[in-house]
């Protein structure tokens, strides 16, 4: 069972915005059994959306489309597929009511532009769209099934969990698609592959291996395609022990979670709290553990002191320690980490202090270089990381190495 | 002048990883006249990278490919362009010791997957890639050009910028595309594309308008391809005085930049210094700002204040205020922002606190109520914003509003 994403927006193919919906829509149709064929990204234009409508659906039997429903001009993908599908629009009264409710809360008179959104093609079921103005679309062809979802993500994402997800079930019978990943530690790529090349070799066909490397960790996906679950389960599950005994101590888990996914479950499991100091990751380590629900249980308190003063004032950072070692040194990392913890009253923290770039860097401490401190309620400590030469590869890979040292501190 | 651009790997269809590459080489090839026709994401399968490079040279003069040149067995592009130039494989000593040098910095030894990332098609001109272990690769049949690109991002973008950029700009004459963005304030894309409505009727076929709806922001962006970008440049200007004298009080700015870019902006050039106090947002202005080179000029110090007794010790808001009027309140963002600019000595601040869900909702406070809070030298006021139902919608909402509010005051 296939599936071709199409998303539609001039605003994509000049990069004005990131299509972050392909993934999300990929993610939802994965763990359902739904093969993702090809994601492809179009322009507002009538004759490439045909064009590309046709090609998904020569090659697979459910197509998403997001993208361009919106009320005004440039967008057309509705009108594109009420003639596609040969369909007349008509007028939906609960449609125009909601969108009605919607811009009453805000304020905002219902006019001619509103009114053409709640019309849609005669031959499509519409799909309520709690969230917002623009319905979503599900046309049936031979078999085959078309969906047209507005491109807002929140809007989109809503529609594939509740409309979207629950119809396709219905309607197909789906086979699953079993991927587990296992979670290496401080191993590079290379010298990974090497120490598992023989039992690489012996994966069997309809089992795929994938390397996804990060800073300090490497993700080992086994990936089976449209098989009996429970049994390819259970041999990846084998696989897996197999390569336990190969690499015993670079092994850090078996699950799909991003690291700070599992620092968020140990901390609401064991009843931790965390605090953060962060300075050349300016609030990065902050907001992946606060956009978690449920963070609130244990993320007590972040500071980002991108200031000496603040790093003193708030942090309590000796100056004397700034002045005699630097900013980025591992004696203010370690004050930094400390100094969250006690004001804070948090269990752990963690800090960094770095040269993000592109000025600022020296001989001695170029651009790249980043102390982390962490501070657990028996030991405080920091590890010096060069994380590049990129101001924001510098930001992401500071903040994976500071989480990642944080749940090597919690295992 | 056209491109298309291939994104090759199992992890984007599947949605393990988010596909920025795309957007970025969208933006740099549109900055250099080269349209993007399509964008497309498919799997390291031999059958379909040779299928969609057929179609891809069939509309477009370039063709960029990222991904799939890892040094392990589940990347495959190298070898697959390799055989489809009709090439074979040759050792290049330069990249070997490249790979070897980059590989010492790290303690980890030379071995043969490495020596394998040293091989190249003998049709192909190398692109060093000096932030990687994986050289780019530049092909070139019948008048067309095909490159292929590293999948780590940021290995991607300086070969980009570097290599591929400059020569395209060499290779071929390139014309300009002209995109110009109005930002439009506190008007809803529905009333504005109302009252535009004859000014939109009346633009000539070669310019495109597009909508962009963001919180409190609708962007209105003007586009010309394949143009002589003085002249349409000039037109596009005019147009917008047009534009100006209809909507007079909703007009922002002209820049194609983000709103924390015009802040970031104003607050280096006038010489002013900022201070954040975030609850529900969680870190996700801070780092907003501190993304950006130069930051560290005006960003003294952010608070994540997720817990009460952070709001009251590390910002001094009154633990009265916050049993009186709850967290979520004006009182407590008004005292956010004020403590934010006391502890940090900053001239403005902007503050957070809010019910981002799922949980914590209640009817007088339902989950997407928030508080923004604006202290500036000469006043400090709060103003509720309802940001949406979703977690990760209500923090991106809030945030947008936050730096909005921040942004009309520095006006």
């Amino acid at each position: 069972m296939k599936a071709t994403i199409i998303t539609i927006g001039d605003e994509i193919l000049i990069g004005q915005i990131l299509d972050t919906n392909s993934r999300y829509i990929s993610r939802a149709l994965n763990a359902h059994g739904i093969m993702v064929a090809e994601r492809t990204s179009i322009g507002d234009d009538r004759t490439q959306i045909v064009e590309t409508l046709n090609r998904a659906l020569s090659q697979s039997e459910v197509v998403i489309i997001t993208g361009g429903l919106g009320p005004t001009k440039d967008d057309i993908t509705k009108h594109t597929l009420c003639d596609y599908f040969g369909s007349t629009l008509r007028y939906d009264e609960v449609e125009a009511e909601h969108i009605r409710t919607l811009l009453a809360v805000r304020n905002i008179a219902f006019n001619d532009l509103n009114r053409g959104q709640a019309m849609v093609p005669e031959c499509c079921t519409v799909l309520h769209n709690a969230h917002g103005t623009a319905p979503g679309m599900w046309f049936e062809q031979n078999g085959r099934v078309v969906v047209s979802l507005p491109g807002v993500p929140f809007e989109m994402q809503h529609l594939i969990d509740e409309e979207v997800m629950p119809r396709l079930k219905a309607r197909f019978e789906l086979r699953e698609i079993v991927h587990r990943t296992m979670i290496t530690f401080g191993i590079a790529e290379s010298i990974l592959a090497e120490r598992i090349a023989k039992w690489e070799e012996a994966l069997p066909d309809y089992i795929r291996l994938a390397y996804l490397p990060a800073p300090n960790v490497v993700r080992l996906r086994l990936s089976a395609y449209e098989v009996e679950g429970k049994e390819v389960r259970h041999e990846i599950d084998n696989l897996f022990e197999e390569l336990r005994s190969i690499i015993p101590d670079n092994i850090a888990g078996f699950e799909e979670a991003s690291v700070e996914e599992l620092v968020h479950n140990i901390l609401i499991n064991k009843g931790l709290t965390l605090a953060t100091a962060e300075s050349c990751t300016g609030g990065a380590i902050a907001s992946k553990f606060t956009a978690q629900a449920g963070a609130s249980a244990y993320f007590l308190c972040g500071v980002v002191s991108y200031s000496n003063e603040s790093k003193n004032k708030v942090l309590g950072v000796e100056m004397s320690d700034i002045t005699q070692f630097g900013a980025v040194s591992e004696q203010v990392a370690m004050a930094m980490a400390k100094g969250a913890r006690a004001i804070s009253g948090a269990d752990f923290a963690i800090s960094t202090t770095g040269i993000a770039g592109p000025t600022g860097g020296s001989e001695e401490k170029p651009v790249g270089t980043v102390w982390i401190g962490v501070a657990t309620p028996n030991r405080c400590f920091a590890v010096l990381k060069n994380c590049g030469t990129d101001r924001l590869q510098i930001i992401s890979r500071a903040t994976a190495y500071a989480i990642a040292m944080l749940y090597e501190e919690l295992k």
